[in-house]
């Protein structure tokens, strides 16, 4: 196996352009496997397009994004909107910039409902910038502080991934020949900011010689792990076998998984997980063959707010993920997530650590 | 709820001609919901190639088909190939008559491996024939009986199917409101000579004003659920609601779902059942949420051959059904059945009535 990281993208980062304005690149990842685009924005009204559309999504990067966001209105905010591509844009309006930055928060955190990610990246760089203008700031400081925050939002959920995958690997069970692992969606480096959280394990696990192959569940009905996943470990030199969803259960009657690890996009306060629609299913299923559950995300993810998973959010999203025109008089379901109760999860993997599901709120302790 | 199966077509069915030549009428089912194609041909190898394709497919229709070929076959032998779109079929080569029958149902009953029915149907009719020539009845009279006992195998299903729905609907939980079933895959008319196993529990529920709503799972890779069986339910009158195959943890989860029942394309004598890949995980969570599981099949899918479950050939196909063009680097695993063991399953209702698991071989029975 020739693990190769540096054939992945950075998924979303935030960088100076050759004006010397902040502006965004991101991969807009509805184009993979076909193309491996990247898209660059000046305007925070396009990174909330993109988090709509799923151009950009995977939690971590979601809070990445909602920070860039953030700083790119207050880019805009202190030179102009010269070059944006969306001169309408409401920070245009008229208000203090401190209720215009209340209500691109708000705006930017609405954008998905689930993903505790998003709203924290948000509210992680605007605070930084109100702080900034409560205390007399120029809006140019206050947009500089905003850059140097979402940079360092990026840094740290690299090295927060990196430390994932090296907790995650070392609860991995043992096996002649490696392990063989099975995710379902993305959460991989095209889900963060870099690296990945459930791929960190894969990746980590196999810079330690203890992998042999992936299963990568197609995720319906968007694909993630179709077209993402699956780009994603080959392109990183990883062994990957695609496999529908309903074909989780076969591999594993017929002992083809060692361990099933998967992202996450919000935990509540009792370990109760939710992720991308199937992930329960494949927790109930990992306990009835008795393979380990892994569930690996970075502690931003955790929503101490929310006793339990009941609470949280769930996204519902257009039928027409699931089919185009559905025959007359078909209803269609598309919840885009469902949770996964603490009882089915082995462990919670942050980058402090790995923690049963119970105690997930000691990895928020100082 | 308005009921109104007079809307279904018949799905594989033996006819005469204008000139009184054996033909056989056949819905193509990779053009629905798009389109309700009737095909008919004299050519008992287009028969072969509409099973490969899976212009027709489910088990007891399959069982109709490989009945059809054999009587196609029988028919030409009779008469001559004048008409037929394949005049270079097999059996127009030299051999004596049994010889060439002998090949032929070979043939026929290899176009597919896992289901049962096929190889049932076959025998069936070329027994029928066999005993014909052997006790030196002329080719046309063989002919004929094949005929007749195409229609006898087409009626039994139907009645099959009846029989099935009344036992089935019986074993429904209760429900104020109606029952609401899950099903996977399509185990309904379409998959039958008409009515249906699965679908025909729902029609018979239904009818007695016990149902409610069918969720169908859409079963990647060929998607029977949402081309097929969401088509059938509403075109009958049926309330359906289609979801994506990892949604049915997240139904079931929140008390959506009050019994699951699946055709079966072969059932060993232990009671383990193969049936489309992904029933496996959908019995796994009917057992987690406690939901009952029903399988509903003729009896002619019950191999008492087999022993248990992993003695039944799970045929593999072709990649190119999950993604057309898969990332390069990237293996695809497509196994078109999966196999359920006894111990997930509630019961087997079969037109003899409903078995425990372990004692399916009661129902065959003299």
């Amino acid at each position: 196996m020739d693990l190769d990281l540096s054939r992945l993208p950075r998924t979303v980062e935030l960088l100076r352009d050759g004006e010397g304005r902040a502006c965004c690149a991101f991969v807009d990842q509805r184009k993979l496997p076909n193309a491996l685009a990247v898209e660059r924005t000046r305007d925070w009204g396009e990174l909330v397009c993109a988090v709509k559309s799923l151009a950009v999504r995977g939690a971590p990067a979601l809070g990445v994004c909602g920070g860039a966001a953030v700083a790119l209105w207050a880019d805009r905010a202190a030179y102009g909107s010269e070059g944006s591509s969306a001169p309408q844009s409401p920070a245009r309006g008229d208000g203090r910039p401190l209720e215009q930055l209340e209500a691109v928060c708000r705006t930017v955190a609405g954008a998905r409902p689930t993903a505790v990610n998003l709203s924290w990246g948000v509210r992680r760089v605007g605070e930084c910038v109100g702080r900034a203008l409560r205390r007399g700031a120029s809006l140019r400081d206050a947009a500089d502080e905003a850059f140097a925050a979402v940079k360092a939002i990026e840094a740290e959920d690299e090295a927060s991934c990196r430390a994932i995958g090296g907790f995650g690997a070392a609860l991995l069970p043992a096996r002649e020949g490696g392990c063989r692992i099975l995710t379902h969606c993305n959460a991989g480096s095209l889900a963060c900011s870099f690296y990945g959280t459930a791929l960190g394990v894969v990746y980590s696990a196999a810079a330690q010689g203890k992998l042999c192959r992936v299963y990568a569940d197609e995720t319906r009905p968007v694909g993630q792990g179709a077209r993402l996943t699956s780009w994603e470990l080959s392109r990183a030199g990883i062994p990957v076998t695609l496999i529908c969803d309903n074909m989780a259960a076969s591999v594993m009657a017929r002992g083809m998984v060692d361990a099933v690890v998967v992202g996450a996009d919000r935990i509540a306060a009792n370990g109760d997980t939710a992720n991308k629609i199937g992930t329960l299913g494949v927790a109930v299923l990992a306990s009835h063959f008795g393979i380990p559950f892994l569930v690996a995300a970075p502690t931003s993810t955790i929503d101490p707010s929310l006793a339990c998973g009941s609470l949280i959010p769930i996204e519902q999203r257009d039928p027409s993920e699931v089919v185009e025109r559905p025959p007359e008089g078909v209803d269609v379901h598309n919840p885009a997530f469902d949770v996964t109760p603490a009882s089915l999860i082995s462990a919670i993997v942050t980058e402090r650590g790995a923690f049963a599901p119970g105690n997930v709120l000691e990895a928020l302790r100082p």
